[in-house]
């Protein structure tokens, strides 16, 4: 029987979960919900109800996982506990400081009602935290570096967008490539903030907008721009839409270690993700681990999970067998 | 109190085990078993007793788990079940076709034993074996590509020393680079081996050999090399200790697929390692899966076990308290 999958939240992360869906036979939709009035909403699969979030405990049996794809800030400190009292949830939970308490809350929640709750699911947090663990595991003695881009930042987009006279913005993270050069060859370098990435700004200003003004309080601004060197682009809206309505994304793990009795061997262990849709990706991610979290709760298991929790075959539709025939 | 490690078999791999050890200050050297005289030996490790492997049972209670060191064709199909019956085992089993054989083996012996045997652990099969089951799990729409090198094949690398003539060989496995950037591109093309691969070898012919016909021998050589364009360079011994002493290697695996409800956008991940010692680097996976071994014999697990049945964390001496804190 297939697995069948809810939807709680239908932004670019909900459609992402919707298109993932089709791409694995083994897993259905089975429900929409929304704080929005359902009937506002067009989802792509018909047939598929769309329900108010409020009733979507009238879901409770005819759901085997439930997929939360409400943000960080303020939606999954209150969703994920909630809902893992009733379902087994998976959520992208990428407030990195917070993970320990937010995992905390959702044990006791999942622990309580018998289901498994699997938090911070994507690439990083997620394949990004799983490499680095790896990494550090097998080459104790080394260093791990994470550089992001060349992808769009949301926090950065808005930040500029908040700006007086911005009508727009795009914001790109890109790393610095000779940095990214040095940790390739297996260098340990201590890397500034400034060292390892750039910020490259696309921004719509209104007309008759002091756009040196703009310029400036983009580059000062403290925490997002003022520790980075970063350059700004004032473009049309047109040129906005043209050029940069894409959520591209992306970036690399990279451990370098030493091995031998004198430590006279290096070895560079890179991971790289090149995405066309960010959302889109953490998506597939999220639907990967939905699975993991249904098979886990057939066998019993309880409680919060998170990527570093899970057996990898868990993730895939294949039998141990078919695995270890093709894959190992 | 540390985790005591027997390593059976004294090769490059065993070696590479005992450095290892010292990298990780959880885990400690307990005893080298060998089927040479054991009083031939030379270890680094001081006070660590050097056994011949007809001994290995009396060292039943004085090691945690028992790192196999043996080659796949003859030694582990025999060992690692014989040892499973006795003691939490890893090995590097890589004859990727009997796989599916060796992991039923070695099951029955270690669930009969109330032992965890971890099978096939290193690079390939290993951590490439995660990666293409990741990748897969993730982006089930697409399709995954294995490129191994640059670095030296043992195995071609002897082919080439039987040959009647050859005194020394070394052969490197190239990666085709425009077949590289082709599948970091995204696309999806079918490659053969020679599109893949380049084979380049090193060879120390004997005085007044015939170089045209070792050379012809070489590139006819059916499995090994008839389907790849090789190169063969003629160089004397000492040129061969001087540039070619190493056993550097390395590859990629990359996954490349399509998400969106039209297959319109797609993702890469690549999977990169740079190796300069190729023993080295598979035994420091080994002695992490040796962690993870008898930290699931701890909790009663037994049986054989795959890359892909182990969760992440449990090759970490860190709690999940300390990961979730600083690797999320």
């Amino acid at each position: 029987m297939a697995i069948r999958v809810g939807i709680m939240g239908y932004g670019n992360l909900g459609r992402g979960i919707e298109s993932a869906i089709r791409r694995n036979a083994d897993m259905e939709l089975g429900a929409v919900f929304t704080r929005r009035d359902p009937s506002s909403l067009c989802i792509r699969t018909e047939g598929v109800p769309v329900v108010h979030a409020d009733e979507v405990l009238t879901f409770k049996d005819k759901l085997d996982v439930l997929i939360l794809c409400g943000g960080s800030a303020t939606d999954l400190p209150v969703q994920t506990p909630l809902y893992a009292a009733h379902f087994n949830v998976v959520d992208s939970f990428d407030t990195h400081a917070a993970i320990p308490a937010h995992f905390a809350k959702v044990d006791e929640a999942a622990r309580a009602s018998g289901h498994v709750g699997v938090i911070s699911v994507g690439w990083d947090p997620g394949l990004f935290s799983l490499n680095r663990m790896y990494g550090g595991a097998i080459l104790p003695d080394g260093a791990d570096y994470t550089f992001w881009g060349k992808g769009v930042s949301q926090g950065h987009s808005d930040a500029i967008r908040r700006i007086d006279g911005v009508l727009d913005a795009k914001q790109y993270t890109v790393p610095v490539e000779a940095a990214l050069e040095a940790v390739r060859r297996g260098e340990t370098p201590t890397l500034t903030a400034r060292e390892k990435h750039t910020r490259v700004c696309y921004v719509v200003a209104a007309e008759g907008a002091d756009r040196a003004r703009i310029e400036n309080e983009i580059k000062t601004m403290p925490n997002y721009f003022a520790d980075y060197d970063t350059t700004v682009h004032f473009i049309t809206a047109e040129e906005l839409k043209r050029d940069h309505s894409g959520i591209p994304h992306g970036g690399f793990v990279i451990r370098s270690g030493k091995t031998g009795f004198e430590g006279e061997n290096r070895h560079v262990i890179e991971y790289r993700l090149k995405l066309d849709s960010n959302p889109e990706f953490t998506s597939s991610v999220l639907v990967a681990y939905a699975r993991a979290a249904v098979r886990l709760h057939r066998e019993g298991v309880k409680g919060a999970k998170t990527v570093l929790d899970i057996p990898p075959a868990y993730l895939s539709p294949k039998s141990g067998e078919e695995l270890r025939a093709t894959l190992l």
